[in-house]
């Protein structure tokens, strides 16, 4: 099916999925019309205001909207403010699988600057110097040597949902400079999170310390293009240079994210659609990460013909459309994508949506 | 099972399910007991002051309670009030199947002035003048033709979770005076939400801009009585005109609800419940519309002998007594009703369930 | 496998899940290390100022923290604090069934004060005196002669969701010194909440009102150790004594829980932990009795086996990590521990974990 300029007739798509319209256009629209990524923010003390200039320009008949085309800086003082492309797209591709049933794995606790939006950095704590950190892509039944290495400033540890492992023993904080290492056994097949789990947790979270792995099932499903996904939310402060940003534990607790992501960065996927083919089958594994939040994970345009809860294959719902996954949890979703176009993805959950969780699936 | 009058002996149940007991009494009774339905109001703002009273209020002894009967004005400014009766019920049950496996939807929005609790004057945005929309009724297989008509001073578009067509395409944004159509084939059974997906998606789905889709499955169901049950939020501030009330981004944005409704009013089947027989099988598709908050669906006195997640009778869960349902996504609840009585409908998340959460299954 | 003395190599431990560092350290460490369970505090006006110390504290180096090791009192103003050892901790073990089919049950609401953190006393309405009331504990088929005795100021009701009986009729508020009578089958298996169901139903919750239904299978499962957990939210103000704490409406409406707990008690499973054999089934009856928030479920270092949303063997899920509990639902979960050691039960959503929900089961 051939992909039509939309943009002639759809002048209100350039705000779709925007929070605080007046403040802030949608970025699906600015990634869409290359004007760059961005995501919309707003402040909790003048939200009356800046609330009532939304509404004021939501409700304005949709050719005023024209002019939003652009990414307009956000007028709102204090919090961060998503301008221009990200320099780089996490790459949401499932690594490949090492076919060896025994496999050695290190991470390493890093500190980073990420750019969670367009111009936004992030003084991350991370694994690997990425937020999410990189994916574990083991299969069942596989014995794995894992290493944590610390490479940061203060203590970090490693919390594997995928094992069975003691949380005393394993899962202790290690100092920098020091390592540790021990064997774990992929028993079940799924999507899961990792992260660090030295206290307080909450801290570690929101600054960046978690990611993905994917077992495979011992008994491989049927060839698919698939995709991992971590949403999470992002919670910042400025921090003491002025221009970046720390994690805000305030705002964590609060339940005030101020980016709500899938992959650490704010509506990347817009800028750079994951790809696929019309009549492929798509399996995306989604990891929620929280740290609060529960995701209702739904792929516009299209259904769900297979979701598998935890990952597992032995779990399965058929023609789902939306789901919850908790914060800790995860799912793997399966899709066809019978016509040639673009389904952004998101958590349906709209009060947050807007805050960077709209990527795009680009079918051809 | 003869029914008692059982507010002779039960006085403690005329503030049954309020939020805020001496701020406003219960709903639930003010419908049963025919002094109108309503809801409770409260206020951020003053919200210690009148904490601190209703919880003077709700700690004395339940015979003090006796002259809650009737529906006390809210002392909070600056909320919407519920006083009365509503003027119309929305009609819950399922629409009348059309047997034509090819079938023309028209679907024309509208603005319209919906009330939204009892006196409660709302100026919404609607898919055919209602809240929420006409239930689209088809069957597993068919194909429909749909067209959005643009009736409204501003763009919108359609987001139909049943079914299958790229959002860059056939989600666009109509402008006023137009029109759009295209043909989708409800490939999945189930229930589902549609909605405007017009930027910023947000302010059409608070401004009252969703509806249900129910896909009977092609092999039927066993016959039962069947009702649709759209759960949705409502974010209020005062309308320019000082008696009427817009949607308010401010309000979602914080996920602060005035109301949280089945079918676009408060508490409105308590007014005129939701008939059955005794031993027959009642099907109720839900769906959470949000636009931001989880359902915890539950009946109380009830149990679900079947659930079948977004609906999909492959999916089967048994014997559940509350059940999470995201916003965006839809389940079939069935059950069964041994004894004659009253049987209230709730999401069981109790901070919303007293603002317009509770509806009534009859029995007899 | 020999448990280690993970403490002479992991300070940073000490600070496990902890919210709020620089506030109170954490209270799995404090349990562990023999220095007195607890939980954290923090306070929403003073949040600002709290935050900053603890992301201060947070981003030292791990070492700096080796002071954690006792529990330091909270220096929030106003709220409530927790210090040293609870003086009971609540049997989490399933009650042994009674095996005949037709049992008696008498339930009687009281007034008491209950220890919920270490030091912080609360004035509760009660089930039988404690907080959540007592277990009730059926199989399936049973025919339950249920009596709601009120022995308390005002007036209360029962509200079995395990139960099928009209709301009108059995669920009806009993007065003080006033007893009602009825009976009920126990038709589907699984794991209930119950709960007071009158009028304001959340007033009547956040003080307390709430506890578990097992109804074992008909075919009866496979032998378990097997524990009942109910998860619940705690708002609280001062009382008028000055010292004991009352429940809070206002902070319940806000959803500001204080502290969220398993069974009445903050982190009491760290002072005396769940224990199992080493590769011995442990079965977990979960009741999410919220009020509001939903559970997102997990144990740290262990996968399940099997899940059963609301505990009935029909629905079963394999090989889970962290499920969705909503409120008013429960779920029952089954894991084998192939180690020794410490494993932490949480809700992983965790702006409310460190509030007090974290518990160890502890195999040997």
């Amino acid at each position: 099916m051939k992909q039509p300029d939309i943009f002639s007739t759809q002048v209100g798509r350039r705000r779709f999925l925007g929070v605080g319209a007046g403040v802030a256009a949608a970025s699906a629209v600015g990634a869409v019309c290359g004007a760059g990524a961005g995501v919309n923010s707003y402040d909790q003390g003048t939200r009356e205001a800046a609330g009532a200039r939304a509404a004021a320009g939501a409700a304005a008949p949709t050719p005023a909207a024209s002019s939003d085309h652009s990414m307009p800086a956000s007028t709102v003082p204090g919090r961060p403010k998503a301008s221009g492309k990200l320099a780089t797209v996490y790459d949401a591709a499932l690594p490949a699988l090492d076919s060896s049933p025994k496999k050695a794995i290190v991470m390493e606790s890093k500190d980073a600057v990420i750019e969670v939006a367009g111009g936004v950095l992030f003084n991350a704590w991370t694994f690997e110097g990425a937020v999410p950190g990189k994916v574990i892509h083991v299969r069942q039944g596989d014995s794995v040597d894992f290493t944590l290495k610390n490479g940061s400033q203060m203590g970090h540890s490693i919390d594997l949902h995928a094992a069975q492992t003691p949380w005393n023993i394993n899962y202790k904080t290690i100092l920098p400079g020091e390592a540790y290492s021990f064997n774990w056994k992929a028993n079940f097949p799924g999507v899961f999170m990792y992260h660090c789990g030295t206290g307080p947790v909450p801290q570690h979270l929101l600054n960046g310390m978690y990611g993905a792995i994917v077992v495979d099932p011992a008994e491989a499903l049927s060839p698919a293009r698939e995709y991992v996904l971590v949403q999470s939310e992002l919670y910042l402060k400025q921090a003491a240079d002025g221009t970046k940003w720390d994690g805000d534990l305030n705002r964590m607790l609060a339940v005030q994210p101020d980016f709500v992501v899938f992959n650490g960065a704010a509506n990347q996927y817009q800028q750079q659609p994951l790809a696929a083919s019309v009549g492929e089958r798509i399996r995306l594994h989604v990891v929620n990460a929280g740290p609060t939040l529960f995701s209702a994970f739904h792929v516009i345009g299209a259904i769900f013909d297979r979701v598998y809860p935890d990952g597992n294959p032995a779990n399965v719902l058929r023609g789902m459309s939306t789901c919850t996954i908790p914060p800790g949890g995860g799912a793997t979703f399966e899709l066809v994508i019978p016509d040639a176009g673009q389904y952004p993805f998101v958590t349906h959950s709209f009060a947050y949506t807007g805050l960077g969780a709209v990527g795009l699936i680009e079918t051809t």
